[in-house]
Protein backbone atom coordinates (compact mmCIF):
# COMPACT_ATOMS: atom_id res chain seq x y z
CA UNK A 1 0.00 0.00 0.00
CA UNK A 2 1.50 3.39 -0.72
CA UNK A 3 0.28 6.08 1.54
CA UNK A 4 -3.21 7.20 1.10
CA UNK A 5 -2.48 10.75 2.88
CA UNK A 6 -1.70 13.99 1.77
CA UNK A 7 -0.49 16.64 4.08
CA UNK A 8 -1.82 20.27 2.83
CA UNK A 9 0.17 22.16 5.62
CA UNK A 10 1.03 22.14 9.32
CA UNK A 11 0.78 24.16 12.73
CA UNK A 12 1.60 23.76 15.49
CA UNK A 13 -0.86 24.21 18.60
CA UNK A 14 1.02 23.29 22.04
CA UNK A 15 4.15 22.74 22.88
CA UNK A 16 5.61 21.62 26.29
CA UNK A 17 8.72 19.92 27.69
CA UNK A 18 6.58 16.11 26.99
CA UNK A 19 4.49 16.48 24.27
CA UNK A 20 3.70 18.84 20.97
CA UNK A 21 0.14 18.67 19.44
CA UNK A 22 0.22 19.68 15.54
CA UNK A 23 -2.81 20.45 13.60
CA UNK A 24 -2.41 19.04 9.89
CA UNK A 25 -4.64 20.03 7.38
CA UNK A 26 -5.33 16.95 4.80
CA UNK A 27 -6.52 15.05 2.10
CA UNK A 28 -8.04 11.58 3.21
CA UNK A 29 -7.61 8.37 1.62
CA UNK A 30 -11.31 9.31 0.04
CA UNK A 31 -10.21 12.55 -0.92
CA UNK A 32 -11.86 14.49 0.85
CA UNK A 33 -10.83 17.24 2.65
CA UNK A 34 -9.96 17.17 6.59
CA UNK A 35 -7.87 17.73 9.47
CA UNK A 36 -5.54 15.38 11.73
CA UNK A 37 -4.52 15.74 15.28
CA UNK A 38 -1.24 14.55 15.99
CA UNK A 39 0.69 14.08 19.30
CA UNK A 40 4.41 14.34 18.94
CA UNK A 41 6.16 12.57 21.92
CA UNK A 42 9.66 11.17 22.06
CA UNK A 43 10.54 7.52 21.98
CA UNK A 44 9.76 6.20 25.27
CA UNK A 45 11.18 2.95 27.16
CA UNK A 46 10.31 -0.34 29.23
CA UNK A 47 12.45 -2.27 30.81
CA UNK A 48 11.76 -5.75 32.26
CA UNK A 49 14.66 -6.28 34.93
CA UNK A 50 14.73 -9.83 36.40
CA UNK A 51 17.23 -10.88 39.55
CA UNK A 52 18.70 -14.27 40.21
CA UNK A 53 15.54 -15.50 41.93
CA UNK A 54 13.36 -14.90 39.05
CA UNK A 55 12.07 -11.82 40.58
CA UNK A 56 11.06 -8.53 38.06
CA UNK A 57 11.55 -5.17 38.90
CA UNK A 58 8.33 -2.94 39.10
CA UNK A 59 7.37 -0.02 40.01
CA UNK A 60 4.15 1.42 41.54
CA UNK A 61 3.13 4.84 40.52
CA UNK A 62 0.20 7.03 40.66
CA UNK A 63 -0.85 8.11 37.11
CA UNK A 64 -2.10 11.63 36.65
CA UNK A 65 -4.31 11.15 33.78
CA UNK A 66 -6.10 8.21 35.14
CA UNK A 67 -6.19 9.25 38.75
CA UNK A 68 -5.40 5.73 39.71
CA UNK A 69 -2.03 3.61 40.79
CA UNK A 70 -0.72 1.35 38.23
CA UNK A 71 1.81 -1.29 38.89
CA UNK A 72 4.10 -1.52 36.25
CA UNK A 73 7.78 -2.36 34.40
CA UNK A 74 10.28 0.94 34.52
CA UNK A 75 9.28 3.18 31.84
CA UNK A 76 9.67 6.36 30.97
CA UNK A 77 10.19 8.87 27.66
CA UNK A 78 13.68 9.50 26.35
CA UNK A 79 15.30 12.98 26.84
CA UNK A 80 16.68 15.21 23.42
CA UNK A 81 19.35 13.36 21.49
CA UNK A 82 19.59 10.19 24.17
CA UNK A 83 18.97 6.79 22.41
CA UNK A 84 16.33 4.10 23.40
CA UNK A 85 18.94 2.47 25.68
CA UNK A 86 20.34 4.96 27.07
CA UNK A 87 17.02 6.40 28.19
CA UNK A 88 16.40 2.49 29.60
CA UNK A 89 19.48 2.55 31.63
CA UNK A 90 18.54 5.76 33.22
CA UNK A 91 14.94 5.08 33.98
CA UNK A 92 15.90 1.69 35.37
CA UNK A 93 18.53 3.33 37.79
CA UNK A 94 15.77 6.33 38.47
CA UNK A 95 13.18 4.26 39.78
CA UNK A 96 14.82 1.18 41.15
CA UNK A 97 18.72 2.34 41.70
CA UNK A 98 19.50 -0.62 39.82
CA UNK A 99 22.23 -1.15 37.23
CA UNK A 100 22.46 -3.98 34.64
CA UNK A 101 25.60 -5.84 32.46
CA UNK A 102 23.45 -7.56 30.30
CA UNK A 103 20.89 -5.73 27.55
CA UNK A 104 18.38 -7.66 25.17
CA UNK A 105 16.67 -5.45 22.96
CA UNK A 106 12.86 -7.12 22.54
CA UNK A 107 11.72 -4.73 19.66
CA UNK A 108 9.04 -1.61 19.84
CA UNK A 109 5.77 -0.96 20.67
CA UNK A 110 3.09 1.95 18.90
CA UNK A 111 0.87 3.04 21.47
CA UNK A 112 -2.47 4.69 20.30
CA UNK A 113 -0.74 5.32 16.77
CA UNK A 114 -3.70 6.41 15.56
CA UNK A 115 -3.00 9.87 17.35
CA UNK A 116 0.66 9.49 18.98
CA UNK A 117 3.54 9.64 17.47
CA UNK A 118 4.85 7.26 20.89
CA UNK A 119 6.99 4.34 20.04
CA UNK A 120 8.22 2.47 23.08
CA UNK A 121 11.04 0.19 22.76
CA UNK A 122 11.54 -2.82 24.98
CA UNK A 123 14.04 -4.30 27.04
CA UNK A 124 15.42 -7.36 28.70
CA UNK A 125 18.03 -6.43 31.60
CA UNK A 126 19.74 -8.56 33.33
CA UNK A 127 23.00 -9.26 35.67
CA UNK A 128 21.66 -6.92 37.60
CA UNK A 129 23.98 -4.75 40.68
CA UNK A 130 21.29 -2.96 43.10
CA UNK A 131 22.05 1.26 44.16
CA UNK A 132 19.95 3.65 45.62
CA UNK A 133 16.88 5.04 43.38
CA UNK A 134 17.07 8.65 41.76
CA UNK A 135 13.73 10.44 42.62
CA UNK A 136 12.10 12.64 40.14
CA UNK A 137 10.36 15.64 41.05
CA UNK A 138 7.79 14.69 38.80
CA UNK A 139 7.24 11.29 40.21
CA UNK A 140 6.92 9.57 43.52
CA UNK A 141 7.48 5.55 42.40
CA UNK A 142 7.67 2.57 44.98
CA UNK A 143 9.87 -0.10 43.62
CA UNK A 144 9.09 -3.71 44.56
CA UNK A 145 9.95 -6.99 43.61
CA UNK A 146 7.80 -9.84 42.56
CA UNK A 147 7.66 -13.29 41.43
CA UNK A 148 8.01 -13.30 37.26
CA UNK A 149 5.41 -15.94 37.15
CA UNK A 150 3.01 -14.67 39.35
CA UNK A 151 3.30 -10.90 37.50
CA UNK A 152 2.59 -12.64 34.15
CA UNK A 153 -0.63 -14.17 36.39
CA UNK A 154 -1.31 -10.20 37.11
CA UNK A 155 -1.07 -9.36 33.56
CA UNK A 156 -3.43 -11.71 32.20
CA UNK A 157 -5.86 -11.02 35.39
CA UNK A 158 -5.77 -7.56 34.16
CA UNK A 159 -4.43 -6.21 37.24
CA UNK A 160 -1.43 -4.82 35.33
CA UNK A 161 -2.62 -2.91 32.63
CA UNK A 162 -0.19 -0.59 31.28
CA UNK A 163 0.61 -1.22 27.60
CA UNK A 164 4.39 -1.58 27.42
CA UNK A 165 4.49 -3.57 30.81
CA UNK A 166 1.75 -5.95 29.27
CA UNK A 167 3.37 -6.31 26.19
CA UNK A 168 6.94 -6.57 27.45
CA UNK A 169 5.88 -9.50 30.27
CA UNK A 170 3.90 -11.25 27.73
CA UNK A 171 6.83 -11.51 25.31
CA UNK A 172 9.25 -12.56 28.31
CA UNK A 173 7.23 -15.01 29.12
CA UNK A 174 6.66 -16.64 25.66
CA UNK A 175 9.91 -16.34 24.61
CA UNK A 176 11.00 -18.88 27.83
CA UNK A 177 8.02 -21.16 26.68
CA UNK A 178 9.92 -21.02 23.00
CA UNK A 179 7.50 -19.27 21.08
CA UNK A 180 5.63 -20.23 17.85
CA UNK A 181 6.50 -20.72 14.61
CA UNK A 182 4.69 -20.81 11.70
CA UNK B 1 -0.49 5.29 48.01
CA UNK B 2 -2.48 7.85 48.03
CA UNK B 3 -2.97 10.29 45.24
CA UNK B 4 0.02 12.42 45.28
CA UNK B 5 -0.84 14.82 43.01
CA UNK B 6 -2.76 18.12 43.32
CA UNK B 7 -4.61 19.99 40.55
CA UNK B 8 -5.32 23.84 40.78
CA UNK B 9 -6.66 24.45 37.71
CA UNK B 10 -7.69 23.42 34.49
CA UNK B 11 -8.27 24.50 30.37
CA UNK B 12 -8.96 23.07 27.32
CA UNK B 13 -6.36 24.13 24.99
CA UNK B 14 -7.70 22.51 22.02
CA UNK B 15 -10.50 20.13 20.80
CA UNK B 16 -11.34 17.95 17.21
CA UNK B 17 -13.76 15.10 16.80
CA UNK B 18 -10.75 12.82 18.06
CA UNK B 19 -9.29 14.00 20.99
CA UNK B 20 -8.87 16.69 23.10
CA UNK B 21 -5.79 18.21 25.02
CA UNK B 22 -6.24 20.15 28.24
CA UNK B 23 -3.40 21.74 30.71
CA UNK B 24 -3.64 21.20 34.47
CA UNK B 25 -1.73 23.37 37.07
CA UNK B 26 -0.66 21.20 39.41
CA UNK B 27 1.06 20.50 42.55
CA UNK B 28 3.32 17.69 42.06
CA UNK B 29 4.61 14.75 44.06
CA UNK B 30 7.38 16.86 45.15
CA UNK B 31 5.61 19.66 46.27
CA UNK B 32 6.50 22.07 43.49
CA UNK B 33 4.39 23.51 41.39
CA UNK B 34 3.98 22.46 37.66
CA UNK B 35 2.24 22.11 34.56
CA UNK B 36 0.35 18.55 33.34
CA UNK B 37 -0.51 17.89 29.53
CA UNK B 38 -3.48 15.48 29.40
CA UNK B 39 -4.56 13.98 25.58
CA UNK B 40 -8.19 13.57 26.57
CA UNK B 41 -9.28 10.15 24.01
CA UNK B 42 -12.65 8.07 24.43
CA UNK B 43 -11.83 4.27 25.01
CA UNK B 44 -10.79 2.56 22.37
CA UNK B 45 -11.17 -1.30 21.11
CA UNK B 46 -9.46 -4.17 19.87
CA UNK B 47 -10.84 -7.05 18.67
CA UNK B 48 -9.10 -11.14 17.98
CA UNK B 49 -11.85 -12.44 15.57
CA UNK B 50 -10.54 -16.33 14.79
CA UNK B 51 -12.45 -18.42 12.20
CA UNK B 52 -12.66 -22.32 12.20
CA UNK B 53 -9.91 -22.71 10.54
CA UNK B 54 -8.11 -21.13 13.38
CA UNK B 55 -6.94 -17.72 10.98
CA UNK B 56 -7.38 -14.15 12.73
CA UNK B 57 -8.94 -11.23 10.88
CA UNK B 58 -6.00 -8.54 10.55
CA UNK B 59 -6.02 -5.18 8.51
CA UNK B 60 -3.03 -3.75 6.82
CA UNK B 61 -3.45 1.02 6.98
CA UNK B 62 -1.77 2.86 6.87
CA UNK B 63 -1.08 5.26 9.93
CA UNK B 64 -0.57 8.71 9.42
CA UNK B 65 1.17 9.65 12.42
CA UNK B 66 3.79 7.38 11.62
CA UNK B 67 4.08 7.15 7.94
CA UNK B 68 4.08 3.79 7.74
CA UNK B 69 2.20 1.10 7.05
CA UNK B 70 0.65 -1.22 9.79
CA UNK B 71 -0.72 -4.82 9.95
CA UNK B 72 -3.34 -4.92 13.03
CA UNK B 73 -6.32 -6.34 14.23
CA UNK B 74 -9.48 -4.24 13.97
CA UNK B 75 -9.10 -1.61 16.30
CA UNK B 76 -10.82 2.14 16.78
CA UNK B 77 -12.21 4.39 18.98
CA UNK B 78 -15.50 4.98 20.39
CA UNK B 79 -18.06 7.15 19.95
CA UNK B 80 -19.89 9.31 22.17
CA UNK B 81 -21.90 7.19 24.65
CA UNK B 82 -20.99 3.81 22.93
CA UNK B 83 -19.82 1.09 25.22
CA UNK B 84 -16.77 -0.51 24.14
CA UNK B 85 -18.35 -3.79 23.65
CA UNK B 86 -20.73 -2.19 20.81
CA UNK B 87 -17.57 -0.25 19.89
CA UNK B 88 -15.56 -3.32 19.00
CA UNK B 89 -18.93 -4.73 17.22
CA UNK B 90 -19.37 -1.54 15.29
CA UNK B 91 -15.14 -2.01 14.40
CA UNK B 92 -14.89 -5.23 13.47
CA UNK B 93 -17.94 -5.13 10.98
CA UNK B 94 -17.01 -1.68 9.21
CA UNK B 95 -12.90 -3.23 8.44
CA UNK B 96 -13.81 -6.81 7.67
CA UNK B 97 -17.40 -7.26 7.35
CA UNK B 98 -17.29 -9.78 10.21
CA UNK B 99 -19.86 -10.34 12.64
CA UNK B 100 -19.66 -12.26 15.87
CA UNK B 101 -21.90 -14.37 18.01
CA UNK B 102 -19.36 -15.48 20.85
CA UNK B 103 -17.43 -12.27 22.01
CA UNK B 104 -15.24 -12.63 25.62
CA UNK B 105 -13.30 -9.72 27.09
CA UNK B 106 -10.08 -9.97 27.72
CA UNK B 107 -9.07 -6.83 30.06
CA UNK B 108 -7.92 -3.10 29.15
CA UNK B 109 -4.25 -1.66 28.18
CA UNK B 110 -3.52 1.70 28.88
CA UNK B 111 -1.42 3.17 26.40
CA UNK B 112 0.54 6.25 26.86
CA UNK B 113 -0.60 6.73 30.74
CA UNK B 114 1.67 9.66 31.49
CA UNK B 115 -0.15 11.55 28.71
CA UNK B 116 -3.40 10.19 27.12
CA UNK B 117 -6.84 8.67 28.74
CA UNK B 118 -6.83 6.04 26.22
CA UNK B 119 -7.68 2.70 27.58
CA UNK B 120 -8.26 -0.23 25.34
CA UNK B 121 -10.64 -2.94 25.55
CA UNK B 122 -9.58 -6.41 23.90
CA UNK B 123 -12.20 -9.05 22.93
CA UNK B 124 -11.73 -12.16 21.84
CA UNK B 125 -14.50 -12.41 19.36
CA UNK B 126 -15.70 -16.03 17.34
CA UNK B 127 -18.45 -17.64 15.75
CA UNK B 128 -17.96 -15.23 12.89
CA UNK B 129 -20.09 -14.62 9.72
CA UNK B 130 -18.83 -13.01 6.97
CA UNK B 131 -20.49 -9.97 5.25
CA UNK B 132 -19.59 -6.42 3.44
CA UNK B 133 -16.80 -4.35 5.12
CA UNK B 134 -18.95 -1.12 5.61
CA UNK B 135 -15.58 1.43 4.57
CA UNK B 136 -15.23 4.55 6.30
CA UNK B 137 -14.28 8.31 4.65
CA UNK B 138 -10.76 8.67 6.91
CA UNK B 139 -9.64 5.19 6.80
CA UNK B 140 -8.14 2.91 3.55
CA UNK B 141 -7.89 -0.53 5.77
CA UNK B 142 -6.70 -4.03 3.67
CA UNK B 143 -8.37 -7.43 5.59
CA UNK B 144 -7.13 -10.30 5.23
CA UNK B 145 -6.69 -13.95 6.85
CA UNK B 146 -3.53 -15.18 8.60
CA UNK B 147 -2.86 -18.58 10.74
CA UNK B 148 -3.22 -17.85 14.01
CA UNK B 149 0.62 -19.19 15.44
CA UNK B 150 1.82 -16.96 11.96
CA UNK B 151 0.20 -13.88 13.73
CA UNK B 152 2.21 -15.00 16.75
CA UNK B 153 5.28 -15.14 15.21
CA UNK B 154 5.00 -11.69 13.51
CA UNK B 155 4.49 -10.54 16.85
CA UNK B 156 7.18 -11.99 18.59
CA UNK B 157 9.58 -10.52 15.17
CA UNK B 158 8.38 -7.11 15.95
CA UNK B 159 6.49 -7.25 12.82
CA UNK B 160 3.41 -6.30 13.81
CA UNK B 161 4.15 -3.40 16.52
CA UNK B 162 0.36 -1.95 17.47
CA UNK B 163 0.16 -2.01 20.88
CA UNK B 164 -3.12 -3.39 21.48
CA UNK B 165 -2.91 -5.86 18.85
CA UNK B 166 0.50 -6.94 20.33
CA UNK B 167 -1.24 -7.27 23.84
CA UNK B 168 -4.46 -9.02 22.49
CA UNK B 169 -2.64 -11.80 20.09
CA UNK B 170 0.08 -12.29 23.26
CA UNK B 171 -2.91 -12.84 25.96
CA UNK B 172 -4.77 -15.52 23.72
CA UNK B 173 -1.64 -17.17 23.14
CA UNK B 174 -1.13 -17.11 26.74
CA UNK B 175 -4.53 -18.55 27.62
CA UNK B 176 -4.43 -21.27 24.88
CA UNK B 177 -1.25 -22.28 26.41
CA UNK B 178 -2.86 -22.71 30.10
CA UNK B 179 -0.98 -19.42 31.64
CA UNK B 180 0.88 -19.63 34.73
CA UNK B 181 -0.77 -19.58 37.87
CA UNK B 182 1.90 -17.64 40.88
Amino acid sequence: MQNPWRTLSSRTIYRNGWLSLREDRVIRPDGAEGIYGVVELRPSCGVVAINEDDQIALVGQWRYVHDKYSLEIPTGGSEQGETPLDAAKRELLEETGLSARDWTALGTIDNSNGVTTDVAHIFLAGNLTAGAPVPQGDEQVEPRWMPFAEVVHSVMEGEITESVSVAAILKVELLRRGHASP
